[in-house]
């Protein structure tokens, strides 16, 4: 069996990360303290957020310094435990870096809920789920009938909200980055599907919102924000969450296209999963029963081993990403062969 | 005496509207038809959103059309009516337009608040106060404490959301675009006012903005706003009321910046005066009230004459104006007399 690992920051990006800003280090076992809990990694989830993490520019968290743990979101096992109410064997999700093992406070932890795969609690009733719950309904106030616009349809959270729009009686309409994404959006139950790497997408995309778009959840940012805010209905919410076309340039782009929320009565508001602390238990019953229904699914693309860190990294930024990108660590075999 | 005029749109602008956009037309008297008055106007009241109504993209209203009367909000007297409640006599305010007499519906009107002067109708307790107001109060949702930036603070609005901001206990931060403005927005409260054609004024507006800016209330765009956008604090609120710095240009341009929205969960929101008519009254109370205790003011650019209408429009988009611009026509001058 290989020794316990982690996997550091070791030079900070420009532009796309790649293998040349990590390193893998081996770790040492550790014993958990007082409150703390020893987890042993299955699934490392990759987020678009980690861009942010890996500048040296503060943000609503600390960035990564180098040499440290890159920061990541995980599935995992307790292994050790201190505390009571979360003993051995427990399924947990958490910040617990990207590494085989973790001792972190178990009350930063969360239960996997009952019936639910480790990867979907990171995923569709996880992290990306949750974000896809809070932005569209509390910052978006979907109202049944609204047309909404989902860009980066194709990712996590996006593939969410297209299927959250969906159930809430909403027109979906998807853009995607490439062709290959196309038919999976459209059997996720969005009305249109445009694809923005096709030439003519934005006349596609002024026909499909002609009456104006009331719902614009936008990850992606640039050209994209800028072509589709023009479209935008009185009194429309764009919800950012995120805007992945500008974290690798060193200047960000903005939409001059934000005078039409002027006029328009527009709100552009941006959320932070973390601030919805107090109401996850909610969101994560929400999404376990629509999926328990078969309602709200989720595609992945799975990596493994911490050696494929720096590749699905790179690939989340690249448009290489179908669906939840997870890498999944050898605990989840040992763990797997255990169960 | 001059025969009846009126300023009709002669070519669409295109950067900063001249005089070649316009001409002077006789106009006929006319008699009010059922439901109607005739009203002598004596103030045209000069506001940026006049360069969008110039345009040939219907927005909010339709387009000026070439030929026809420059919209503009003025006070007038009513000299001829067919409707009780509107007796020959009473001042008011309404869209009538750059002319000397207007046939419009009664109950488009609004009068002129008992012992307020007409210009102040049109500005302070008017249409650029209630703007002020409303973008400043609904949209911006101030707490005492707030640290307030105003752009355009040199401007009719601008200058009111400053004292808003004193009177709603907060901290104003004014931005103007020239030093002659600087006094002003000091003697109306501004604890700090900075000019962006200084050199260094980034850096100064970095200083005075160090514990995040919480309401962002903006009427510039452009460069001023990009700055600006980096210092808000989590949940600012960043009310957009114009973009005066794109209005010329044939493409906006977007503040990078608004990616500081998404982590700081901020909210970037437009809004129309028109939208709050059910609250007009409400408005103007508080307003005169103000303005009768002392307690909020507002100075004027003034210009005289038709004739000036379009140099005032031009140098209401060249930064020469300071307060609010008002053109006074004649009538008031015969108006005056009969007082």
């Amino acid at each position: 069996m290989i020794g316990l690992r982690r996997l550091v920051l070791a030079n900070r990006p420009r532009g796309v990360p790649d293998t040349s800003c990590f390193a893998i280090e081996a770790a040492m076992p550790a014993e958990p303290g007082a409150g703390e809990v020893a987890v042993a990694v299955t699934h490392v989830s990759i987020d678009p957020a980690m861009r942010g993490w890996m500048t040296d520019m503060p943000s609503y968290m600390p960035p990564v310094a180098i040499g440290e743990t890159m920061r990541a979101f995980d599935a995992g096992k307790i292994i050790a435990s201190t505390v009571a109410d979360w003993p051995e064997g427990t399924l947990v999700t958490g910040l617990l870096g990207a590494q085989d093992r973790a001792i972190v406070k178990a009350d930063t932890l969360r239960r996997v809920p009952q019936g639910a795969l480790p990867a979907d609690a990171l995923g569709i009733v996880g992290v990306t789920g949750m974000t896809a719950f809070f932005g569209f309904f509390d910052v978006g106030q979907p109202v049944a009938g609204d047309t909404v616009v989902v860009t980066g349809a194709g990712g996590a959270v996006g593939s969410t909200v297209v299927q959250l729009a969906r159930l809430a009686g909403c027109r979906a309409i998807a853009i995607v980055d490439r062709p290959e994404k196309i038919d999976w959006l459209a059997e996720l139950g969005a009305e249109t599907v445009i694809d923005q790497s096709a030439e003519g997408w934005h006349r596609e995309a002024r026909t499909a919102t002609r009456g104006g778009i009331d719902i614009l959840f936008d990850g992606v940012g640039g050209e994209v924000l800028d072509t589709l805010l023009w479209s935008i209905a009185e009194r429309a919410r764009v919800v950012l969450c995120g805007a992945i076309s500008q974290y690798n340039s060193d200047r960000a782009t903005g939409p001059g296209s934000y005078v039409a929320a002027i006029t328009r009565r527009a709100r552009m508001e941006g959320f932070l999963l973390q601030d919805y602390r107090d109401h996850y238990d909610f969101a994560e019953a929400r999404l376990a029963q629509w999926v328990a229904d078969g309602k709200l699914g989720q595609r992945s693309t799975l990596y493994h081993g911490l050696e494929a860190l720096p590749e699905a990294i790179a690939a989340m930024f690249d448009g290489g990403n179908i669906g939840k990108t997870i890498v999944t660590l050898p605990s989840a075999l040992d763990i797997a062969a255990q169960m």
